[in-house]
Formats: structure tokens, C-alpha cells, sequence
């Protein structure tokens, strides 16, 4: 098995060897411990840290081709005007290279892994594997309550299930029911069965606007949680994005069914969603909180640094506390916990876990003075700090260089033009 | 006078050359109108934007020495415990370390000015000289109520403004009583008295937190705005930092007196003192809203482009309103309301306007696809992808590169661990 050492590295106030052997961490001993003439390859951690890598636990890739396009309006109308229409033209050869240019941007930002729902979701998964990437890249249901699509979407789910058994162990396959306002009431029952004949995750929008809400209320006389609640979908394979308008009874409801839940911070605001998450509530009732950027067409990029900044401070604004969010837990909350919800073992620089890391370039004035290194990271830097990355223990990005990055680029303007026509839609 | 010529740079949505000659914009035309060759230096602008530099319009530099060290308290616990015991320590010296990191970091993130408040301001002021910046250097002007601090102030802020006299033009003095809660009535009227006489802006920091607003009304029966109004301080001359807790009478009094506000988002976050800032009425009112960072022990860093999305999310949300702060505005309060307020004729990309402009690496995941320069410019990239500086005509930094910023980290944390003593810090 290849081995990497990386020596007299920073992890978090002490200087460490973090030995690598096959995709896992083999050891973590103080500095100087292994000698590096004996590895494969060796990197000098002397100007750097190491930390896990992030796992973003909620994105549409392939929308990077839309970032920027539907600025300043709200979610409704974002998604009727601009999103669906433009995803209407989309193929799999399109989204697979907004996929190439998502994974380049969590790569060059430490991610090493991430939970997508998205259309064609084989071009997703032959842009991360391509790219080195982990990933979940699930089948995407909406079929606005209308019993042909459901039957076409029965049809395809197997079909896209079957054709998963041939992907590498970097992928995995889930099943992802948009929202409780897309998707009928018998295909909600009807995939929560199948995810549980088949241990498959579960991956929804849950709860992300008052709108969503107050609907609910109306057509079911409960609320978003109690209505899923009610189809027998919480349980611990349903990963709920957002999950932020909730009642102290949702919460309980998420935290006894050990519900993983994903904060979207900079999304919400984007689409002023709104910015009172629950995280000590959930946090404490027993659910999992997970982190994510949402997709780059509201939250603009997928910067998992820039997402911990936001969560945290938001935290401590709306609560009146200074000190909400401790960094430490911000930290597992953006890669350990994910990787939970994922059912990885990684998020941890131990041995036994997934060599799933990234290292970060100290020679930033964010990390000077070097008083606390989680601070300087969460609140100074941003992801452009990551140096180097390793995804089950091969290296995908070293010194900020990722190969092919140029050319991607140029394909991906290409196809977003093509996609957005953006000359037509400023005539309008 | 010395030329420069940016070749065929993207402004916003069209390709320009931008011509600079001295310390002035000379001329913006189509790409392609100058001859390269006729210039003493051509920045080839293809893969590049042009943005005017910004202008931080509060912060104290120095405090990049704290950066990390009052993580997750209050504000006024964390001035008490934390920031007033360590700069008791400061020298001059000291302040000069600090302010060089700090415009390290200014320089790195596109802003060219900045309006400082700190103690030892000759130490910041040949620390901005030196990096080439512009900037407004305060005597800063605490006295806790007592009688002899007062007379000294008055004593040191003569001696401070007369040697001022010889400060290069980059460079403007001005005068910084700290916040209401710090300095006397008397002290007040008098510095009013003298930065009218003197022609001087005077910077303070206003209604930051509920806390200063509650006891303003205990105290004087009044809010933080009506006593300095009653004071006879709100006139053009005054930039009032926070401006966060204000009513619709306090807004009246901002605008109608011309008064310049700078908003600190992140820093107001991260001591949770609040997000609602009143951008829509202060701006209707006819206050000059400004952007500012803070110092770095609490906002943690100096990236004016991290704050322009923090003002513009925090708007979207607090006011449930997707399209608060349109962006072309808000590029605005970043950089020409600022300058505005410091009274330069800066932040704008045309001809006789000061030579303080950035320019943008195009080639950044967060610019692809390129369907909105300014969407991909605040909400998806951050401060590290401005390439290239210029300020006052001269190149301050080009592709990334400042000389001699790896001996300023190094001297920097010195300095930090001296007055910090982390050591003894972490013990108790």
C-alpha cells in the first residue's frame, strides 16, 4: 500500500507526523517520529496545518453554471423564473462539467466529500470520481403531484439504483425527494420504503422558508416535520437540508429520530429564508447537525470555511451570545458529523479513519499571529487558505495546483452560456 | 509623470484600457485605444477586472496583534479583560508591527485607504507610508471622566496635530474620541470645538450596542445620538463608527446633519451587538453610509469584501427582503462613500479621479461561469482574488506579491507573544 508521511505538521496547538498508509490514517505521533526516507512520499507540514476534510452535506453541484444569475429574489420566484427553466435545457454532458467546476472550487476550499442532489446525476458522479472526490450522488425526485411522473420516477429510480452498483467505492447512491411542496404524499411513502428495503439515505429540503411552513399548516394542519413525521421519514436515513423553520415539537421530533440536519447558513440569507437555526435546540434534542453550502445559484459558492464563518456569527447574533457556536464543535459540525450522516468514518485526524484531509497554508496574514489556530481559520481566513488535499489517501489538489483547472474553466463558461443565453435574457 | 497603462481590463461589464499618469486616472476607453508601447508600464488587463480600491472606514489596525485572543465574550468584557490590559503594553514600536501585517492584509484584499483609530498613530502612520498606502491617522482620546487625563489629552492632541504638519499627502490627520461611555461632555465640546477650528473629521464609535444605548438613556435621559447631537457633534465632519442602535428621530438627526456611518457587520456580529443596521432609512435620510472592517481582535480580519457580503446578507434577511442593497450600491458604500467621507476623490474608475484601484484574478473558480462581475465579486469570491494594487499611482502590490511579507509575519508574532504572553494567558 503507497504511503504518505506528512511531517511536523500544525493539528491544532501541537506539531504531529500524520502517516498515511492506502486510502486511511495509519498513525499521528509528535513530530519527528517517523523517519522520511522510508515513505512514498513526504510532505513537509513545517508552514502548514492539518485538518479534516470538510464534508458538505448539502449541494447541487452542477449549479455552479447558474451562479450569479439569479440574484436578489426570493426563493419562490428564484426557483419558477429562473432555476427550473434553465434546468429544463440541461444534459448530462452540461452537468457534468458545472459538476468538474464545483468539485475544483470544494477541493481548492478542503472539501473532500459531499451530498448532492441534482439531475443526471451520472454526470455528477463522473466529474467527482474524476476528480477524486467522495460523494453521495442521489436520484432526484419531483414530480408535482402528478401520477405519470411518479410512475416514470418508480421506473427510473431502479433504473439509476441498478447502474449504481457498478460505481467505485468513492460514490454512493441515495434517493432524494425534493421538497414537501413537489412531491406527492404516496411517492414520499412509497421511497421511504424503498430507502429502507435498500439502506439507502434519504435526502430532502425540510422546513427552509415560512412560506413552506404556513403551506403546510394550510393544506395539513401540521407542520413540514410533523407531516414527514407523519409519512414514517424520520428516521437515520434522512438527511434534511436546512430544517430551520421548526417548532420545539419538530425539534423533538428530529432529535428522537436521530435525524441528520444540514444548515445552509449563507443560502438562507441569500434568499432571506431567514437565520434563527436551531443549533443548540437540535444539537441537544439528539439530532445530527451537519453543514452545506446549498448550491452556488443561491449561496454563490461552495466554500465550507466561508459557510462555518456564517453559521457561527449568525449564532451569536440572533442568540445574544457571544460565545454560541464553540469552535471546536463548529469544526465537527462541518466535517465529522457529516461524514456521520454519511456513514464514513472520517472527520478526525486519528489513525483507523479515512485519509479524507486537507492541509493549510499558514503563510497567510490570517494565521498571523498565530494565538488560536481554529480562529484565525473560521473568522480570518477563507477557503483559499487550503494548500493541499488528500481524498482517500491520494493527493487531489498540492500547492494549490490542480491539474486540467484551466481548461474546465473554459468548457464551463461555455456550456453556461449556452444554458442561461444571458444576451436573450438581458433584452428582456 | 509617470504612466501606467491597464490594457484591455474588464470594468464591470465591458472591456476598457484604463491609463493612469501620476497619482490621477487619466483616461477610461474602449480596449485597444493606447499603443502599449507608449507607456513607462503595461499591466496586461485580459485575464484581469478593475475595481476602484476600497476604503476601510473604521478600523484599528494595530489590533491585527490580538487577532484570536477575546474569541467568543462580549464587547464589554472583551475590552475590560481581554483588549485594555494588552494595549496597556504597546509601544510604538509595537503599533508600527501590527499596522504593517494589517496593511499586509488591506493591501492583499484590493483596499487602498483606510480610516484608523489607535493609540501610538505615528507607529500606524509610518507603517501605511511605508506599504504605500493612504490613510487617516486619529489621536485617539479616551479620559474615563477624569480631570487630568483630560488636560494631558488636550496637551497631546496639540503636540500630535502639530507634527502632523509634516506628514506626506497620503497621509490626513484627524481626531478620535473613543465612544460616549469613555469620554467626558467637556471633552466632547472640545474636541467639536477643535476639529472645527483645525478643519479636522473626527471618528468616533456610536450606539454599537444596546448596552451604550440603555445607559445613554439612564444617564441623560437621552439615546447615544441625541447626546451628541445636544453636543453640537453631528456635522459633516463627523464619521460615527457602528451607528447600529438607532430610532427614526436618531436617523433624522444623521441625515439631516450629513453625517458619514460606517457599518461593521462582521465585527457586530461576532460581538453580537446587533444586525439590524438601518441601511434603507439612513441612506434616505441622507447619512453617508460607509463599510468598515473593525479592528482584527474582533472582527478578525481586515477583507473588505467578506464585509460587503455580510452587509448585504444581513440586509436581505433582517429586512426579509431578497434584493436589499442592490450591488452597484453597495460597491459604492465600499469604497466612494468612504472616500467621500475622508474627502478624496476616489472610488470611482473615471478620468481625474485618484489612482487607488484593484485589480481582480479573473481566473478564480468564483468568476466562472462570468454571467454577473459583481454578483461572483461579493457573494462568491473573497479578498484573495484581488491580484494586483494600485495606490496613488504607484503599484503596491503586483500579482500577489508585497516584498518583505515574510519577515513582517515573522517580527509580528513576536511582537504578539510579547504583549499577549499566551503563555501565562493559557496557565490561569
Amino acid at each position: 500500500m503507497k504511503t504518505i508521511l506528512i511531517s511536523n505538521v500544525l493539528l491544532y496547538k501541537e506539531r504531529k507526523d500524520v502517516l498515511i498508509e492506502g486510502n486511511k490514517i495509519k498513525a499521528v505521533e509528535r513530530a519527528g517520529t517517523f523517519p522520511v526516507e522510508k515513505y512514498d512520499k513526504v510532505i513537509d507540514g513545517s508552514r502548514k496545518a492539518i485538518i479534516p476534510g470538510f464534508v458538505n452535506a448539502h449541494a447541487h453541484s452542477a449549479m455552479t453554471l447558474f451562479r450569479g444569475v439569479g440574484e436578489d429574489v426570493p426563493l419562490d420566484q428564484w426557483l419558477r423564473e429562473r432555476i427550473w427553466p434553465y434546468e429544463a435545457k440541461l444534459d448530462e454532458e452540461m452537468v457534468y462539467w458545472g459538476a468538474k467546476l464545483a468539485c475544483i472550487e470544494m477541493i481548492r476550499t478542503g472539501t473532500t466529500t459531499f451530498n448532492d442532489m441534482y439531475w443526471h446525476l451520472n454526470g455528477c458522479k463522473r466529474a467527482a470520481e474524476e476528480m477524486g472526490m467522495r460523494s453521495v450522488q442521489s436520484f432526484t425526485w419531483l414530480d408535482h403531484f402528478d401520477d405519470a411522473t411518479i410512475e416514470e420516477n418508480k421506473k427510473q429510480l431502479k433504473i439509476a439504483h441498478k447502474e449504481s452498483a457498478n460505481w467505485s467505492s468513492l460514490t454512493t447512491f441515495a434517493v432524494s425527494p425534493h421538497a414537501i411542496y413537489t412531491v406527492a404524499e404516496k411517492s414520499f411513502r412509497y421511497i421511504n420504503s424503498y430507502a429502507k428495503d435498500n439502506d439507502l439515505l434519504v435526502h430532502t429540503h425540510l422546513a427552509e422558508t415560512r412560506a413552506e411552513m404556513d403551506q403546510a399548516e394550510m393544506e395539513y394542519g401540521m407542520s413540514p416535520t410533523e407531516y414527514m413525521n407523519k409519512l414514517g421519514l424520520m428516521n437515520p436515513n434522512l438527511m434534511a437540508a436546512h430544517s430551520l423553520w421548526l417548532s420545539s415539537d419538530d425539534i423533538k421530533i428530529l432529535g428522537d429520530n436521530g435525524v441528520h440536519t444540514v444548515h445552509n447558513p449563507n443560502s438562507n440569507l441569500k434568499l432571506a429564508s431567514g437565520y434563527k437555526f436551531k443549533y443548540n435546540e437540535l444539537r441537544d434534542a439528539g439530532a445530527n447537525v451537519c453543514l452545506g453550502t446549498d448550491g452556488c445559484a443561491s449561496s454563490n459558492n461552495l466554500d465550507m470555511i466561508d459557510s462555518m464563518k456564517a453559521a457561527a456569527l449568525l449564532q451569536k447574533v440572533w442568540r445574544n451570545d457571544p460565545g454560541a457556536i464553540p469552535l471546536k464543535e463548529l469544526m465537527d459540525v462541518a466535517s465529522l458529523n457529516g461524514a456521520k450522516a454519511l456513514r464514513l468514518k472520517a472527520g478526525k485526524i486519528e489513525p483507523g479513519y479515512l485519509a479524507d484531509v486537507a492541509l493549510v497554508d499558514m503563510a497567510k496574514p490570517a494565521f498571523v499571529p498565530n494565538h488560536y489556530f481554529l480562529a484565525n481559520l473560521v473568522y480570518a481566513a477563507n477557503g483559499d487558505c487550503i494548500d493541499t488535499v488528500i481524498c482517500d489517501g491520494k493527493i487531489i489538489m498540492e500547492d494549490q495546483h490542480i491539474p486540467g483547472q484551466e481548461k474546465i474553466f473554459r468548457k464551463v463558461q461555455e456550456v453556461a452560456d449556452k444554458v442561461v443565453d444571458y444576451k436573450k435574457r438581458k433584452k428582456k
